[in-house]
Order: C-alpha cells, then structure tokens, then sequence
C-alpha cells in the first residue's frame, strides 16, 4: 500500500467515525419551518428569465443567493457572464452566475453542486389555484412557481451545509456551487464562462452533481442518463404575403398545405419514426436494461392519471420506459405564422414555420440526424412539385448524456439513499434535455452525477408547481448523507 | 297598353331627355380635391371595428357618415342595433346602422346602396410605408386603410347624389342607403335589423347594390356571385394539460400528430379536395361559362407577380377563374393551442384546434358539407385508433350568391360602364363570401347587383391598402351614370 492509498484510507476511517448523522437529522428536523421560510422568501422574487421586464427581480435573486452564501462564510463571487442580444437588437445584462466554495482541504474530494433560481414565467391566470409568487402551504405541498425547479434542491443544499456549519462539524468534502440564472432560457452565457473558468474555479472539482430533475414515484431515484434533442424549423414560403382566403383561395398552392404535408411524413399513428436512418442509429436495448426497467417502481395507471389521458403509446411498462428514456421520438410544437388566435380569419398565411423536435439518444449523432431530416423533407417535399420555398434548420443540436451506474459516484448516492429512505433508489433516466451535464462532462472531463429530490407530480413549468416539504427535508438529510457517502469514495476512482 | 306601362314609357322618356352627363361630369371632376379630401377625413377616424378599444372611434364613424347624409337634406337614422357580448363576457354597444333615404316618388324606382365604414386593423409597424391613417397621395394613389374597403365606395355614392342636388337636378331614381359598422367583424346586428326593417325601410325597395369589392384587372367589372364559406373547428385533445416534450414525448399520443395526420387527407397537393361527396355537388361547367371565361381579359403574369408566386394551381386561364370563383376549394388558416411564437418551446400542447374552410359554390349546401366534413374526420381520425378526442364544429356556414347576368340591372350596369370608360365590363365573380348580398337576398326578395370600383391591386386587408384617385373619380361617375340607367328599367321588370 502507497502512502496515498494508506492517506485515503485513514481519512475515510476517521470520517466514518465522525459521522453524526443522526444529530444533523435532528437539526434539520428542528429548523425546517425556517427552511421553508427562506424557500417563501426565494420564491416571491419573480426571477423569470424569459420576461426582460423581470430582469431586475432576476439580478436580486442572483445578489440574494450570493448573500446567503456569504453569510455562511463561503468564498462567494458574483460571475459576470456579459450581456445577451434582444430580438430588437438591444442588448440586456446577464444575471451574474453565482460561485462559492466551502473548504480547500486537498486532502477531501471536492463536490461542485450546479443548480439554478431562474423560473418560468406564471400568472396567476394561467390557472394557478394560488399566487404562484406567494409560496402557499396546502396539506404539506409548497406551492410556488420555481418550488421545484430548482429553488428548493438549491437551498436544501445550503441548508445541508449549513447543518454541518451549525454543529461545528467539518464538512466531509469540500462544497463548490454554481448557481445560474438563465437555465429556463438555454443556459446563455455558462458554457462560456464553465470553459473559461476550466482551469481555475473548476480545476480541484472531482464530481459534479445535478439535482434539477425529479423522482419517477414515490421512491427517490438517481438518474443517469438523458436525452438530447435536435430542434428544427421547416419553414415553407410560398406568396409574399399573407392573402385572403376566399379571394385567392383555389389559385395559389398554400404553404400550410404543403407543411402539413410534410410533417404527416415524420411519425406514425403508433409512434414509428419514418426518417430514414434515425431508428437504425439507436442502441439496442439490452437485456441487463430489459430487467432494469422490469424492477423499477412505476405505476402506468397514475402515471396516466396524471397526464390525464386513457391510453399511452405503449401499453407495458418496460416498452413505456424505454420510449421514455432511450428511444428518440417526433414531437410537433406548433406553428409560427399561421392563424392561431381563437375565434375565425380567412386567411391564407404566405410563409409559416413549424417547429418540431427530435429527442436524441445514444448512438444518435445530431449532425447526422441534421442531415437525415433535412434530405428526407426535401425529397417528400419535392414530390408535391410545389413552387413554394422549403427551408429546414436545426436550432439546437443537444447530444445525450449517459453516466455508469456502477460508478462509485453512483454507488455513494445509493448508499445515502437507503441511509434516509431505507430503501434502494430507482435508477432511472429523464426524457428531457439537461444540456449543461453535457457541458460539464465535455469541458471538465469530471464525473456527474443527478440526485433529484422532486416530486414526480411536481408540475415543472406547469400550472400549481409544487415542491412536498417531505421531499424538501429529507432531500436536505438525502444531501447531508450523500456528503459523508462521496468522502468515502477512494481518492484512486475519481 | 295599360295606363301603368304607359306611365313607365313616358317617364323613361322624359329622364331620358333630362339626363345631363356631361355636366354632371363636369361637376365631379371640378370636385375631385373635395373629393380626396373628404376621404381623407373619413381615413383619419380608426373605425376598426376589430378592436374594442377603437369602439368611441367606430361611433364617430356613424355619426359622421349620418351627418353628411343630413346635410345634403336625406332623411337619415341611427339604428340602434343593440350590443355585442365580449369573450370575457362583458358587453360593448354595436355602432349604429346608418339609414338614409333620398326622394320617396313613388313613380321612381328605388335603389338602397349598402356599403361600410368600418375597417380592418392596420399599423405602421405591419410593414405600412405610410402612415394607415393619414391618406397618402403616391402618384395618383391613395394610401390609407378602408381606402378602398370601403369609405371611397361609400363617398362616391353619396357624391353621385350630392352631384345631381349640386345642378339642381332631379335624382333620376330614388335613393336610399344602409351604412353598417361591423362588416369586418361578421355584420354582427345587422341580419337583424334587415329582417326587422322589411316592411318598413325595405318595404320601397326595387334594387340593391353593393360596392363592396374588386375589379378583376384594369377594366372595369360587373360581379354577379360570390362564393359562400363553411368555416371549421376541429379540435383533437388529449392530455389534460401542456407536457414537456423531453420528459413525456413518446410516451403519450400526441394531438398535434393526430391533427396533422387528419388535416392531410382533407386536399391533395394538386388540389383536389378528399372529402366524399364535396365535388360531386359542384354544378358542371357550362360550355356559355367557359366561354364567358375565356373572354375575360386576365393576365396570369400580372396575377402571379402581384402575390408573388412563380406557379399558380392551374397554368390556363378558364381553370384559373373557375377554381377561384365556381369551384370549391380548402384552406387551413391555422392552429390554436400549439406553440406559434417565434423561438423555440419544447412543449407537447395538450389541445389543439385547426382552422380550415372550404368555400362554397352552387349547387352544395353547407348543411350537407358540415356532415360530409364531420363523418370523414370521424373515420380517418378513428383509423389512427387515437385515445385523443377529436370534435369538428362548423362555426361559419355562408352560402354562395349567383345572379342572372341578363337581368335588367346588369344590362343597366353593362350601359352605365359602356358610358362611362367607354367599353363592356368585365362580367366576373368573386371567391370570397359577402353573406350580406345572400341576407338581402334571402330576407327582402330583391333583385342584387354588385358593382365594384376598387381596383385588383388594391391590396384590401393587407398592408399598404389603397384606392385610386382614377377609380375613385371615374368611378362616382359610374354611379351617376348607373342612377340614371336604372331608371330607364321598365317597371315590370322589377
């Protein structure tokens, strides 16, 4: 045994000896209707990132996340990130993106928890039963636009530092955070800023961890992996503005016709994607997944209850699962320059876009999706022998992200699972599309790891956003435990 | 013969005799100035009857349009015809329809001009190059919204009497006038008001006419149909609320893909309609109408430069007109409920409601349509096996108008326009929907005749809409010569 393997393996004895678990529960239980407190206070600050009238409530957000950071005697700095370009061609400042660091201890590993405190637009008109900016307590559910995504899993991690703060203990690993501002609307300016930052705030980091996803059920779970997705715009154009329809209509090849005609092109009734070569690129679905899926906790009947529909596109769980996490699908968003207000216009649009959006799932390469969309569209389109104009563009291009459930990175949040919970997690996969792990992983060639703590009913950018305060608290404890569980981890497996 | 065709023969003779064309033309080039200034005062009022901001404005429209109606001695009224209920439930009073009545000898013959003085919605920032309210003088057109939709119409109605009253000569027939405020909104009140008045105002009534439309190139034009329009709702739901694309997309059936995939099959790409049963009821091409076609002067490169397409639906010029004037054809203007902003939005809409329209012609009943639509989204919607809801509702059913070409009121117009610019009008149809012509028609039994002075390039309901000075002046001649013609109708005719 080397000297540093010896140093490894006295520090974790020392600090599974130190480990007083049970006196942080104890704290945590005891202050949690302050740590509710401060999530009311966290979400009335309406830090909607879309609304540039916000912008200001969103540079509060960010100074009050850095403050409390600092009070805690973290290293706290407010990021400047630059400025973003308005459609009009003005420019408005970035929310700075808030970075802290509690220990520099070379001898523990070194967690950075990413997170972020913008939010969705809300009104209460949209629907909301409450206030969505007045956090509203309704048989132990916190109501509140941002309750889950993602200020409660961001302050449950101060507050599981804090705890260790409270009782004098020395924190098990170093913390980092970084917190951003613009994650509902793209993440702009944080990649930049993660690449320049690289070898600086970033060089000592050994594992990142993610907690902006959420639970399948009411067992907590631990994701791995998630889909990418390629965005597009198929914009036909055909006159060169919009015309009557009764006037013109019978003379002209309308462009609506022709993009409905392509996009009935994409998927079939029962979910079969019809692009030459998407299908062929995905990995096949192994047996160890097959059984995987196969012991996962997911109930199909509240799952529809849910969404509120009578019947998926698949009818087994495994299939359903799989269609969620691993397999790519079509979904069509809409349509910018039809006629889409309520009521009647007889209205012939001139040029109309669709917007549309393939997930993407490993082995699938968006470069080569870009390309096998755009060649099938054209050629069904040519077909039509329509004069008007097609157009297609990719938007985005986001590559899926899939991390080793073996990893020990995996295996300490497994353990700090069945510590809180007693139970096993759920390993399981999120549909959508976290593109800064992909970031993470590609720029600082660090581990990852996503820890959720949300609800799986917890309506993410939807009406009544609500985060339980079970999860809340024991996502807190999930978090202290899961600290003393990574500085078990053996310096070599990083 | 009888006293009373004697009667008629004499009066015909003697307004023969008195009819002075040359002054009165005199007159209303002496007056043209007036003209385009009275026009422009009518242009600077808002009266978009759209908005209900703009409702104080559209009032001031009526009373202005009344006032000079009195002042030139007619016996004019506001009609009351009640209030409009909002989407929000709230109610807003109609503008009042506009009745005046010139000369009641009842040894003339009748006519009630029918026109508008609301407007469709404009602004600078729609891509205007002068401002919509502020008539604009660009070699020898006048720019300005309702220019030619339908205040300069109206104005030159009232100045062809105003010309008669001004050389103290007799109005050769009686006139009257209805003036409503709601046409671009649907005519709200004013079926109404018709079926209320027609044994009172209506009562004297021998012809209608309307000038509420286009010439079809730079000769002058007679209109004698309209097409008729069904408007459709058909709305596809599934889950109970908006989900995230990445997080449920090919787990749930998507009403988008439904709806598209329904939409499709509603008109192929070289037009021809799908739906059993629609074509079958189009009454055939008569050898006289492909004839009457074929003389129409229509330049199909001026036509495709002035929308601005390399490729009509037909390349000859008698299936052109006949698929935009007597055959029916499918629009789909739009989706309400999907994602229509610019950017992108990963979201799976939970409902989604297609608008399309087909147009009607003799001899297809929109009762019949309406069920030939539902039954055949019904069964391609149910070949899909969707568990999404689809329901089609038909929320507009206006059927076409025809009028005989050979009718004394043609043959008067037919004289007025040889007169006037000295050579045959156009006798041509119009692909939209006027359902006031079919009302008249329907509620008051009398003869309608549509007599258009806008030009083809107008550019009614777009941007930069305008009417010529040529077509404004000239055009108010065409109207005192077709006053004088129309008293030369025998009587019996009627």
């Amino acid at each position: 045994m080397n000297p540093q393997v010896l140093l490894s393996v006295l520090l974790v004895i020392s600090t599974v000896h130190s480990f007083q678990y049970k006196e942080l529960v104890q704290h945590v239980d005891n202050h949690q209707e302050e740590y509710v407190e401060a999530l009311r206070e966290w979400v009335a600050i309406e830090s909607d990132s879309s609304n540039v009238l916000k912008r200001p409530d969103l540079h509060r957000m960010m100074e009050t996340t850095a403050q409390k950071l600092r009070l805690m005697g973290g290293t706290v700095e407010l990021v400047d990130i630059g400025e973003q370009e308005l459609p009009n061609g003005q420019t408005l400042a970035l929310p700075k993106v808030v970075t802290a660091t509690f220990g520099t201890d070379p001898n523990k590993h070194t967690v950075c928890v990413y997170g972020h405190v913008d939010v969705q637009p809300a009104k209460l008109e949209d629907g909301w039963a409450t206030d969505p900016y007045n956090l509203t307590d309704i048989n132990g559910n916190l109501y509140g636009r941002g309750a889950s995504d993602n200020k409660a899993p961001v302050l449950a991690w101060i507050h599981a530092v804090e705890a260790y703060q409270a009782l004098s203990m020395e924190l098990p690993v170093n913390v980092k955070f970084v917190i951003e501002g613009m994650e509902e609307t793209g993440s702009n300016g944080l990649d930049a800023m993660i690449l320049a930052q690289r070898d600086t705030f970033f060089s000592d980091v050994d594992y990142i961890i993610i907690s902006d996803c959420g639970w399948l059920s009411r067992r907590p779970a631990l994701t791995y992996g998630t889909r990418g997705n390629c965005y597009f715009f198929a914009e036909v154009e055909g006159p060169k503005q919009d015309l009557h329809s009764g006037v013109y209509g019978g003379t002209v090849i309308e462009p609506m016709t022709d993009l409905i005609g392509i996009l009935d092109t994409l998927i079939s009734p029962s979910g079969k994607i019809l692009i030459p070569g998407i299908r062929e690129a995905v990995a096949p679905l192994s047996d160890e997944e097959w059984k995987m899926y196969q012991d996962i906790q997911f109930d199909m009947d509240s799952y529809k209850n849910k969404i509120g529909v009578t019947q998926l596109m698949y009818s087994n769980k495994v299939d359903l699962l799989a269609h969620m996490w691993r397999y790519p699908t079509v979904s069509v968003h809409g349509i910018e320059g039809a006629f889409s207000d309520s009521g009647s216009k007889t209205v012939i649009p001139a040029k109309v876009t669709a917007k549309f959006s393939i997930r993407q799932v490993p082995n699938m390469d968006p470069a080569m999706v870009k390309k096998q969309v755009t060649d099938y569209l054209h050629s069904v389109f040519a077909k039509r022998k329509s004069p008007n104009k097609l157009k297609v563009t990719m938007v985005i291009g986001a590559k899926p992200w899939l991390a080793d459930t073996q990893h020990p990175l995996y295996e300490a949040g497994k353990a700090a699972v069945k510590r809180v919970f007693d139970m096993d997690p759920d390993l399981i996969r999120e549909g959508g599309t976290i593109p800064i792990a992909r970031t993470f992983q590609d720029v600082t060639g660090k581990s990852i790891i996503m820890m959720p703590i949300g609800g799986f009913d917890d309506g993410l950018h939807s009406q009544n956003e609500k985060m339980s305060r079970y999860n809340y608290i024991e996502g807190t404890k999930l978090f202290i435990a899961y600290l003393n569980e990574v500085s078990q981890i053996k310096k070599t497996s990083v």
